[in-house]
């Protein structure tokens, strides 16, 4: 029976980390089935991820301490069996983004378990619970702003989770809510970033006359819709189009982008740093 | 012999506005090859074109005249005979746009006679003067700004030219100058506006970590970048890419954007308004 | 309250075709919200499609004779209210087309009412169930062909539905079968056709080494993979792709492919002639 | 003053390659600017390129000694300074791609130094020569098949090329000439291969009625079109282009598909086996 890892490592650059982490791997008997590495020259950092076929179970400590004695202390090194995430999704009323992660949940096509679906309103209540999943409604309607981010703190802290998808959650996270989770947010906004930043960028689309609009998957971070960028999508539009129109077909964009992201994210593929992400 | 004209019609939306043109084509005995219209309900105009073919000329001032009399006088009716239009181009020092605009008019391919192209440095003399065509350099470096552009418009002025071309002329036009050619000046902008307005967008689309870049054409009005956008396109890019291979990338994706955008103005498919363009 | 109309009408081209019928259209009243022409000068053909817009209902009638009479006998003249399609999907196993199709149904973003879903197999029971949908397992091993499409054929005679989806059901249709439907059966082929006609095109495209990889909707005639194509789409793909990966992106542009034909077939914009379609 | 060289390597797998030259690397005090590496586990071969950046040359014989003796025998090494290419264009009529490697020759935007361009007719003559390159027709008119390409191979004979590219040349090219120049070849093909082998491709595509059309580039081997593939590229099309409209469409891929493909052949990215490539 053969098991997989994933070894991701970031540190700062210098000569012959590729020689001293292949050599470690060698010396433990272990087979790189695939890895990828990046130099950022310009701030002279590393990245390397590679996954890793054995025989047996690894024997963690041992592995990650002599890499750590090879590369220097101040290496990030961090090996883990490759499985499914845990997830908790916060939601409010539209289907295109949650459905397509139901629909691959119950076929096996996520890469996570789905722990549950928390939304500010109701209305997505059936859809989620004919897939088996707990559905929680913190009603923000009524509720002030900080109360309500509060209530779903309060939810969010029952549960262990990887990450945590906003899959069109249409409410603002608070810098404090955000630090909480740091690089564990991952959000669909719907415009090509930095394009169309804030409310409605269909019709600010539609309003500035563009031919292309698009979807940005992001990590988020305290600036609203400022995040690292995990990855983007286009479609084109024309005059024919209202920005209803352009709305229709921007959500399967995000529906699109959001998938593709997640597919990203559950398979340890991305490093983040410098606001920007590098993905192998 | 086969004739080939185009009409354009653009008027507040009203019943019956087809039908009347029909009618009026029907009756002058010509045949419409290709016609398109659009309704924009939300500001209430209508937008029409036709490519008609016909066997001798047509009596434009009876045709235009009929036309007016059944779609009331504040119509533009727009028809001419289909041929190439006359540009001026101005241009810096690269070469991927202006070149490919060479290349195509010495194969018959750019519906457009080059009269001149106009820059503010000598760098492009070599190569534009291979094909045969007028380089004027007038020279930026140690002259004021109104100065040097009141040179451009002085030479600008022996041109009797549709459309002035700007094939990465890098300098900021002044209002007083636009204006002077309204929907007259095609811009091409190195990124997907409106992301990364200004000075350096591939060096700001590096900075930000975005996915996807891409090139804009617009027609130049008051405001910088802000014009009518006629076409955009864009190009995948990862971590892997510093903001020079970006541009490399850029360069191709301006190149081409601004080719489309020239073949849909020079077969007069485009009409104006509200800083939008629809486009047949 | 406003009542919505398509009219469809395709005929042999001819002078004053639109003048006819914006004739016909303003002397009932009526009020033309879009419309779009083409005439294949190659085959000598004209077609329409105009959306209107009026307040009460149409006399269908009186409407389509006027029409009639002017366009000749020859003339093909649908007009129906918009309204939304009924519809049979057939599957198999897979659940990405079929899973958007439920998610959209469920929200009403799908134009169509779901009749029924048949399978030949029991594996999608669950999925289609949980949706309220009528599920009918046809099951095709221990069962010979021509009997299996047999049961099928007497199961669809108890649905009057407008349209059959085929979403990835994986069993080949006789030509008597597909006869019975002409027109009316959308089917998503899993490569960018013509490439990569048949069994398994993802190992086919991954066996050739291309680099894009692509799905069509298409409606089905006698000949397999061989009907008029409604849409297609592709995506990048690399050499570190094993043909599985290329399936798994493959699902992603399947299932948007499906969903844009679908679009487009439900609200009535689609014109077959010469095995290629007209789309307006 | 900064060296660049380029280190291909392939070989079969095995554990520990990359710990070995990595090591190698190290122990020569050379510094990895960036480097990917493949396997291929169906066929069990490993691919690895490196930039490598020194203050001195490298003493070839000795690094690459040392690395086949850590690797076997059967390793292919291949380690060169990075530098511009030389190559012979072959064409025929059209100016579209050999008009952009033109412009990008003479702005210093092509890693190549273009000796020669060969055609089988007159008609280029004055543009290559425009750009103080040597142009010889040899006319294939009036000669038989077999003696014209003999002509070619003879004038071929002359220059010393790394690569011959085929821009738009529009003649068969038999088993022996292609044999002669294995892997150095390569062709833009006006279609999205597979589809559309052959002659005409954009009528093909046209009568086909498919909704996107696209052009490959890939070097040549016996096989007419069926060489490994290096990129390609799409553009959408519809029902109102005629067969003509989507050449002119075309010729913009082509050109694009072109120099994307000679940017990384240039670049010494490819590796070719098994009919494919494997680009870092």
């Amino acid at each position: 029976m053969m098991e997989k890892y994933i070894l991701k490592i970031d540190c700062k650059d210098q000569k012959g980390l590729i020689y001293r982490i292949s050599d470690t791997i060698f010396k433990f008997g272990l087979n790189i089935a695939k890895n990828h590495e990046f130099v950022d020259h310009e701030v002279n950092k590393f990245f390397y991820r590679a996954e890793i076929d054995c025989e047996k179970s690894i024997d963690e400590t041992a592995f990650c301490g002599t890499l750590s004695a090879m590369l220097g202390s101040e290496a990030n090194i961090v090996l883990k069996k490759s499985s499914k995430k845990d997830i908790v999704i916060l939601a409010t009323k539209e289907t295109h983004c949650l459905g397509d992660m139901l629909i691959k949940h119950s076929s096996g096509e996520l890469n996570a378990n789905i722990l549950a679906v928390i939304a500010n309103h109701d209305d997505l209540r059936e859809l989620v619970e004919k897939f088996g999943i707990k559905f929680y409604c913190v009603e923000s309607n009524g509720t002030k702003r900080e109360d309500h981010e509060q209530d779903i703190l309060n939810l969010l802290s029952k549960f262990s989770f990887d990450y945590m998808v906003l899959a069109k959650y249409m409410r603002i996270l608070s810098p404090n809510f955000v630090k909480a989770y740091e690089n564990k947010i991952i959000n669909i906004h719907h415009s090509f970033l930095p394009a169309f930043i804030g409310a409605n960028p269909y019709k600010q689309a539609y309003e500035r006359g563009v031919k292309i609009i698009g979807a940005t998957s992001h990590f988020v971070n305290n600036d609203l819709d400022e995040g690292p960028i995990i990855t983007q999508d286009v479609a084109r539009v024309n005059h024919e189009m209202s920005w209803q129109d352009m709305q229709k077909v921007g959500r399967n964009i995000e529906r699109n982008v959001l998938a593709a992201a997640l597919d990203l994210v559950f398979d340890d593929r991305i490093f983040v740093y410098n606001n920007k992400t590098v993905i192998f």
